[in-house]
């Protein structure tokens, strides 16, 4: 892979942050470039070492930038795209983190000038933690980038996007935006869901008795809510279609407890012990 | 505390094993002895050093035994219970360590005979590992252990026994069985049904993504699947209660989103955030 020249990253938080520290210590690119929104965030990327510039200003951070890489909230991802439009004319590749990924390639494709190739991404590794001051170099170590192939993304970007993450340590995954979407509600929205839900449904008197399995079961409900509440309203169809499949599922266990029929409830416990021991 | 003579642990695999090698690491017993159902048992018992004696016997396991703690699945306590009753005839302390309380101390309240003090127990910690080559003396350390208290419930017997559980590094609570039950529906059964529920409702294609979230959320549906039956089924009447909570809960999340009710969505995120925060 061609060293790049300079890659900025927009938002330099917990993700944007460990990208930052990750492109210095793999030393991707000439320069990293952060682009914030307040001076504090600016400052606070500076002192991390995450980026080697921090600015305001969207023209000056994407002067003779190659790799443009959208790390914020995926409610703002489409409209930072644009931003971008308007604020560069050298050629160059945009991708995103977002943990969504239809509405935002979808609309990308359509809306973004011929001289910025969109490749969309979703590293799958982060922290209940947030902000730049949790972040590592090694947080998407040994961990899963997917990255999402449509009839209209260009070729030469798409390996470029590609071999960037895996410069990074991942492991990459191509799906389509709607795959994506699909899978990953199951395996990181419906769970954030579920946590959530369990964690306001117990019982006040309970909470003092909770141990590991309650602690582990809703460590993600500590996650932030306006990042969530965005990844929720962005993936609503898949998600509602995952919340339908996990009623069901819900409904099933709930049902052989009701009638004491011990060879259904067996049986679905068997079901998921063999699918949960195969994961690690 | 005095010194038991000989404790008689009965049922010696991830729990009864880390008792046994409490027990013996902190010199509360001159005996420890296993009461075990197969000899491959008793053998596996000696050789991880949880007992002193390992003996299919109950008359000679009880024989002088001063406290007894049946550390069987809770399907199978009332019966073993009985046994003890049947083969003892000193005066003894039984305990248990079952995950539910309200049936099986109503049940033992009623059928112990004079000799028998029975006080109901709940060690709240555990493994989703099993068998006594998973036992730790220290599996009990800084956890908390929940002690039953009826109006039935001999003094001496649930001080001596509480001792005992603060000896081996917990935190003891004094609870009755039936908020036990309530309360420990919303913390520990309510969460198991939830993760495998998540577990089973996945989309087989999506599990390659799954990544800590998933993880953490679902760990605790790779539990023992008939040891999970017999808590799910002993504890019926309070976990279909924690499971219509958990419903309106989700349901709750799941309007919020359909509907695009922000306000609702960020206030749920954000009570589970502070909830959940407040936890460690």
């Amino acid at each position: 892979m061609k060293r790049f020249n300079k890659i900025a990253i927009i938002g330099v938080g917990l993700i944007g942050g460990s990208i930052g520290l990750a492109i210095k210590n793999k030393r991707l690119a000439k320069t990293v470039v952060g682009i914030c929104r307040r001076k504090v965030s600016a400052k606070a990327a500076l002192k991390a070492k995450a980026v080697d510039i921090a600015t305001l200003s969207y023209k000056k951070g994407l002067k003779n930038t190659d790799l443009v890489i959208i790390a914020a909230p995926v409610g703002r991802i489409v409209e930072i795209a644009e931003k971008v439009a308007k604020s560069s004319d050298g050629s160059l590749i945009l991708t995103d983190v977002g943990s969504t990924k239809e509405k935002i390639v979808s609309h990308l494709e359509r809306s973004m000038p011929n001289h910025i190739e969109f490749v969309g991404a979703h590293p799958m590794a982060g922290s209940e933690k947030s902000g730049v001051s949790a972040a590592s170099k090694n947080l998407f170590k040994n961990s899963i980038c997917i990255i999402t192939k449509t009839k209209k993304t260009d070729e030469k970007a798409f390996n470029e996007v590609k071999t960037f993450w895996k410069k990074l340590g991942t492991s990459c995954k191509i799906l389509s935006p709607k795959d994506h979407d699909d899978f990953i509600s199951f395996v990181s929205h419906l769970p954030h869901v579920a946590a959530i839900a369990l964690t306001n449904a117990a019982n006040p008197g309970s909470l003092e008795f909770a141990s590991t399995g309650f602690k582990d079961t809703t460590r993600i409900a500590s996650s932030n809510p306006n990042l969530w509440h965005d990844i929720f309203i962005a993936n609503k169809d898949a998600l509602l279609r995952a919340l339908s499949d996990y009623r069901a599922a819900l409904e099933g266990i709930e049902r052989s407890i009701k009638t004491g029929n011990t060879t259904a409830l067996i049986d679905l416990l068997k079901r998921a012990k063999t699918i949960r021991d195969s994961l690690n």
